[in-house]
């Protein structure tokens, strides 16, 4: 379980002015961790922690030698190029790594000098995925958005008789996961013809879309043929991040059943290098409950703890860009906003979910929570919604419409928790861009 | 293209007298791939390569040096721990590295005295997973089985419009493959309850299930963005194996609407420890060809060689050895025979599907076939075919029946290829066991 300890103090100021700048992504209260090197070397990858507007070095940190057991497991697991064998540690070196790193930063801590040496500026850093990814599950977790996306592939019947009861998941494809700043061509593929036409056609997808969902990374798995209960399914997540599920839409409507949606999403999938860890969101829990009148999760889904604090209210906003905005250095126009908080099932509940089965989870393994959409139509997590299945154009700029993506566009989400009492935190965001088809 | 060359000889004989047994899995003209260690001890695991009763260890086979160039190249590469290595070469050192085995090998060789050296006996190795498997993708190219599957779960609607178009496909779990011996507890999770109940119940599959397919190794991959040809996509596959996929078929019942079979599948998989290459399977390609009155494929998945020597006669059986059958010391007894050339699409087929939309596909990928049911409803690759859905029981043994799997059931999965004219060449098998499930 994740309490309240002295690193959520809402008081406590790092000696690097940055991080104390308020509204910022990164205060001493969050400490993300992510995979980088500095850009245009050899360097090897290596783990970071985000403070400010600098990096942690892992491995910088792990020659310094500056903290000692339980923790200094954490920074040399994490100084590796890819942050699994942190994650396979589990919460207890997760949270002695975290006070460690929060009591250096702190202001007057003895570590600064130190500290200082391991720092390198965000700007000059690029980023790699932060694990290798071994299975990526794609969640639908959004009673709002299933519903809605429901209405367009079956008009008559939107949400199935399982959806109240099971957390609806499939496996999405890890080889097409890349970090934020990720770009592929429009996906090709076969799409319905006009109605009464013999044979499908080829072609580009006409109608690609984003879709606005967070990413939960798994830490300590579980042995084959064993179960996450509810009551340590926390345990086994390390944290989350923001995440693109890209989408397109004529590819899904024609190949989708009976065994799910397939080449209309693993072309590519887009996460940020940032994850916030379950530790840092501790302060930004809420209860989690149904509406009035929904059935009661299964026992295998419900603990108390899910019920007083299951929930995480993570703001998330999604933005574009077109190329026309990029070229005349307009700023990015947001399309929605929602909270994770309107999720219908929990992170937890995932886990335990995924697990009932005996189905094996390995650390750096990635969930998909399905597109986040609040419960208003202006809070909708994806363009197929928005523009009501393409039949309403959005104004975008000030002389552009969109239905769906057009090549050059770029797509950001943002993700950030706050409340009052407590410091504000930031998953930075993720971007990425539609280039034109291949030949 | 796999054409056939001197590796393919029928008259050629090994100085190994196991490798010349007529009707054996592995003569000269096989030379499968796995990984393996001697059993019972601490030693790292290596590729190996099956002939006659015996394992040419690559990793002995690498330090003794006998090889040269481009064979040595996969010598070395094959010698790791798993063969994803090894498949990323390509087609041009897996033909390299044949010939040169198959040369050693051959009565005569002056090699015979070195390769003796490297031999392990199969019956002293134990075997891991072939490859490191990033993503494994279950495909469903039976149309008989569709047709049959489709007409249990949607009796108005058994085979849906886009199946005679796209080779349908959905991704599946890489964490819970395991290799023959793999055992796992009967999995359990949500079913429907009695018609007119409210809720769902949660307990162990009734249903529980095996599907008789073939899984297809990627070699070398391709780039994010662009797409195998179906002129080149044998070039990128490095061979195949059995493959059992366990599923539970009332938890799927459940679950897999809208988005496809999760935790009826993913629970376990099982393949065999041995890849045979796709330069071995050569003589044993046949045309692709489509019932009469079914739609050509559209031309991205069309080639000349396709149509001419696309599919594979690979004969299939599937057994079953009860607790009391093996308590008995009784063999297994057969359930059904199929071919593989029975498929509604090629392997082919599927890696240019797969692609089109620029997926990447890297080494060591897995594609499952789906389950392989012949056209008669004897050749069914499921018990939920062969039991009507459950309505009628098998006779197993002298005195017991099954409609689905029992705990310490036992299944079995053989493959192997033979026509006149050539050598007879054969994938082993494929085992697992379920277990009573976990408290």
């Amino acid at each position: 379980m994740n309490t309240l300890d002295a690193t959520h103090d809402p008081s406590a100021r790092s000696w690097l002015a940055s991080a104390n700048v308020a509204g910022g992504a990164f205060p001493l209260q969050n400490l993300p961790f992510g995979v980088f090197r500095r850009a245009h070397t050899a360097q090897a990858y290596r783990g970071g922690v985000a403070i400010g507007d600098q990096i942690i070095d892992l491995k910088a940190l792990a020659e310094a030698r500056l903290f000692s057991e339980e923790a200094a497991h954490g920074v040399i697991a994490g100084s590796q190029s890819s942050l699994n064998a942190l994650m396979q540690l589990g919460p207890k070196t997760w949270r002695a790594l975290r006070r460690s790193l929060f009591e250096g930063l702190t202001r007057g801590s003895a570590l600064e000098p130190k500290l200082r040496e391991c720092l390198v500026p965000q700007h000059e850093a690029s980023y790699a995925l932060p694990a290798l990814i071994g299975d990526y599950t794609d969640f639908y977790i959004s009673v709002y958005h299933a519903t809605a996306i429901g209405k367009l592939f079956r008009p008559d019947n939107p949400l199935l008789p399982n959806y109240k009861w099971i957390p609806i998941g499939y496996h999405g494809r890890s080889s097409s996961i890349g970090v934020s700043g990720q770009s592929f061509p429009r996906p090709r593929g076969q799409k319905s013809a006009a109605a009464g036409a013999a044979a499908p056609i080829v072609g580009t997808s006409a109608r690609l879309d984003y879709e606005l969902e967070m990413g939960i990374f798994i830490g300590a798995g579980n042995a084959p043929g064993t179960a996450i209960s509810m009551e340590t399914a926390d345990d086994h997540i390390f944290g989350m991040c923001l995440l693109n599920d890209w989408s397109a839409r004529d590819l899904q409507a024609w190949e989708y059943q009976p065994l799910g949606p397939f080449l209309a999403k693993n072309f590519a999938t887009t996460i940020s290098p940032w994850v916030v860890t379950l530790q840092a969101l501790a302060p930004f829990r809420v209860p989690f409950a149904r509406p009035a009148g929904d059935p009661e999760p299964l026992p295998y889904l419900d603990s108390r703890q899910n019920r007083e604090a299951g929930a995480i209210d993570i703001r998330l906003e999604a933005l574009i860009q077109t190329s026309r905005m990029q070229a005349r250095g307009e700023p990015p126009q947001r399309l929605s906003t929602t909270s994770f908080r309107h999720a219908y099932w929990t992170i937890s509940q995932l886990v335990a979910h995924h697990t009932v089965n005996g189905c094996n989870l390995r650390p750096g393994d990635l969930l998909g929570s399905g597109t986040q959409s609040g419960p208003t139509p202006e809070e909708a997590g994806s363009l197929v919604e928005l523009s009501l299945g393409g039949t309403r154009k959005l104004k975008i700029g000030s002389d552009e419409h969109r239905t769906f993506l057009e090549d050059g566009d770029i797509v950001i989400f943002r993700g950030w928790c706050e409340r009052p009492g407590a410091v504000s935190i930031g998953f930075g965001d993720v971007r990425g861009q539609v280039l034109a088809a291949s030949q």
